[in-house]
């Protein structure tokens, strides 16, 4: 299995007798033992994934219908309940709490469908970061430029890493504030986050009731659309990229575009040109008065409060086994009132009848994934105010559709070999299938830009 | 217009030309001048209804179809935006606020079916509390023993009042904890509070984005439905009572059940077993686990959070001009964190599930309205304890349908000249049609018991 081979690639593959799913599961095995696999797994499931992969193969050679990912070796981030296992959402203070009864909905669903499940991926604790450095088991590596050692994004860090370097073919995360669409953009994945109610949230340890999604990560659109049907729990339909000529986009003018560096600049601006090339209109339009102090105030207030309620009484208790980082983000709510709250969440649902109204004339909004490329490891842990001042550049334009409740895939625009770039296709709420086909589109005229050296 | 005819008979008469919109709306608006008019309106348009009335006339004249409700007199609660006129609230605070640029989509939509607004009825200042006092317009009087002067119940005081004493047909309020069920269970009305979705909220001045919900105070079932779907934009639709032969109907044993006094003991044993006669499957059903502590801690939190954080600038500034036992229990809030309020909100949809859990087997779920008849105002006015005392009482038992989000009607179960005692019908998220018909059904069942001696 050749790391970020397409899906469908792999599916002709096993259909056509190139090779079994016992094959492309041992492959991901084999490398999720070396390299950068401890720090991506926080535990790996050899047994029953090659136990599943003979199945799979058996089902396959018998003319069954095994499901649409049937033989695929997928990774789940270790807040997702699989049966026996204790959900370890990154920490270490959740070790005695008992396994769990039933596999989360989610996982029953990549079941049925057919996969195999590698294992459960490492993550920043409980979700609550977008950098994605965990202390406890250790943080992967972004795949680009290793030798640095880059911050591979968070929260779902092990994921990418886990589709980059073939531990999986795909990989299923959460993206609360932008948690797939960090690792996926920062790594060179496409990544999708879906609208919260498309896809249940039942057994997966929760980080905030309000905005918790559940999305996959994986190398192209098709392969992230089959995916999040089967999450879902939908039929599998393919694709159909939406036409690029004569399709509406809208870059907001707002902070979305401010500080950029130069590798993500260049490649947006050279993603822009190439799309407004292929027929579509791509318009400049004044969002500054809708992100605007009470959006930047208020857009994580929600998340921490509820954070902080959760966590507050395990804090209490055995607070000096979290990570300081994630535990002194949570504690800033405990100062916060009812009240504060209250406005917080009124104001959230008159921001999106003002966002929707802006963006209701465009089939899509577009803007930069993350405004840079990925930082050094190092640079990121320097110091508290660092890792502060990056984890809020990481997550800021990712979780303005977490307060949206829309849907968005980010698509990587950089050119091989060079620092990974995500672009993000954004739709409102319940558009995700439309914004899915909208974005393959995007990624067919991008492809071809993508090759010229 | 006799009082409390039911609006098919009005519309009937209309039709036959035994009556004009012009003989209805005078004789309404003469009631509104005299007995407890000053207290029940905190404005009446006079003019504006004696132009819509002949307007109406004209309409049924020339025989268009001026819509369902073509020349009814309708009185609407003071806290809908009502074009060129202030939206007071029932309060004082308010009377520099500009005047509503338009009106409400709800009356716009009475317009439309033809209603003629008689003006805007009395309320508890900002919808919040059960009892319905209030300091700054008065409170009208019980229709019950009058000269003991009783509550009508709040907060749709004045809405309840202006339907029992000929001063409109029907009535539109608002029910948060129970502001449509209390005054019509008291004062010997019917009375209709869907979910929240389904009547737009637009231009009705808030107390809790969370549950506050509009619907109607009438004669009758049929009357509430009719009302129901002009305020929801639906076309109406007749109401066909749901068999009670094969009823399956739950009655939840638990506190709904506690400090009954005789009169309600009384008629909803009686009911009870007149349904039981006529072929209905009555069960009590064990609901102590789920109106726990828990329950008793958190049920009003959430619309008290948000009162506050609506309220908190204003009473900074003009805290005097608040009726003092709305003000003291808004800011009871002010000392709650957020996290407790994000416990609330999260404790909120795991009780609507086990509760559903609950309550699946039956058609519909039923209880007194409210466990006393109505008090003295005197009794309740006597000091703070007694005031709080008796509004958690009259609360107590509606309040858990807006915590459910479910829909319920009040129907009188009394006899002719008793105190009126209210029976809820209660059902899910959604069901709205379908409870109207049960309870159309329970209705015809105890028309008959109601009308024996």
């Amino acid at each position: 299995m050749t790391p970020m081979t397409p899906l469908a690639a792999l599916l002709a593959d096993l259909e056509a007798g190139r090779t079994t799913a016992r094959a492309l599961t041992e492959t991901a095995l084999a490398r999720a033992a070396e390299g950068e696999g401890p720090r991506v797994f926080t535990r790996v499931d050899s047994d029953a994934a090659l136990a599943a992969a003979d199945v799979a193969d058996g089902v396959r050679a018998a003319g069954l219908d095994g499901g649409p990912l049937l033989g695929l070796p997928v990774s789940v981030k270790d807040l997702f309940d699989v049966k026996g296992q204790v959900t370890l959402a990154g920490s270490v203070v959740r070790a005695d709490e008992p396994p769990a009864a039933q596999d989360a909905p989610v996982v029953r669903r990549l079941r049925a469908a057919g996969a195999v499940i590698v294992g459960r991926t490492n993550m920043t604790e409980f979700a609550f970061s977008g950098v994605g450095l965990n202390p406890h088991y250790g943080t992967p590596k972004n795949p680009w430029d290793r030798a640095t050692a880059r911050i591979p994004g968070g929260s779902s860090s092990g994921a990418a890493v886990s589709v980059t370097d073939g531990m999986a073919a795909a990989a299923v995360g959460t993206d609360t504030g932008g948690s797939v669409r960090i690792p996926a953009g920062l790594c060179g994945l496409t990544g999708f986050k879906p609208t919260q109610a498309r896809v249940t949230r039942d057994g997966c340890f929760p980080l905030s009731h309000a905005m918790d999604s559940v999305g996959p990560l994986a190398p192209t659109v098709d392969c992230c659309a089959l995916l999040d049907a089967v999450l879902a729990g939908e039929a599998p339909q393919a694709v159909t990229p939406f036409p690029v000529q004569g399709l509406r986009l809208a870059v907001p003018r707002c902070l979305l575009l401010d500080d950029m560096d130069e590798a993500v600049s260049t490649a947006f601006e050279t993603a822009l040109h190439r799309l407004s090339q292929a027929g579509a209109q791509v318009d400049g339009v004044a969002a500054e008065d809708l992100i605007d102090e009470h959006y930047v105030a208020r857009q994580a207030a929600q998340v921490t409060a509820e954070a902080w309620a959760l966590h507050r009484a395990t804090i209490g208790l055995a607070g000096e086994r979290y990570d300081p980082r994630v535990r002194d983000r949570m504690k800033l709510a405990e100062a916060w009132s009812a009240a504060d709250l209250v406005d917080m969440i009124h104001w959230r649902d008159a921001f999106i009848a003002r966002w929707d109204r802006m963006a209701a004339p465009y089939d899509a909004l577009i803007w930069p994934t993350l405004p840079t490329v990925a930082p050094a490891i190092a640079q990121v842990d320097a110091d508290e105010a660092a890792y502060n001042t990056w984890n809020r550049l990481m997550l800021r334009n990712t979780r303005l559709v977490n307060v949206l409740d829309g849907c968005a895939v980010t698509l990587p625009v950089h050119r091989p070999g060079e620092a990974p770039v995500g672009l993000q296709v954004v739709g409102p709420r319940g558009h995700d299938r439309r914004v899915l086909e909208i974005a393959a589109g995007v990624e067919a005229v991008l492809a071809e830009m993508r090759r010229v050296p």
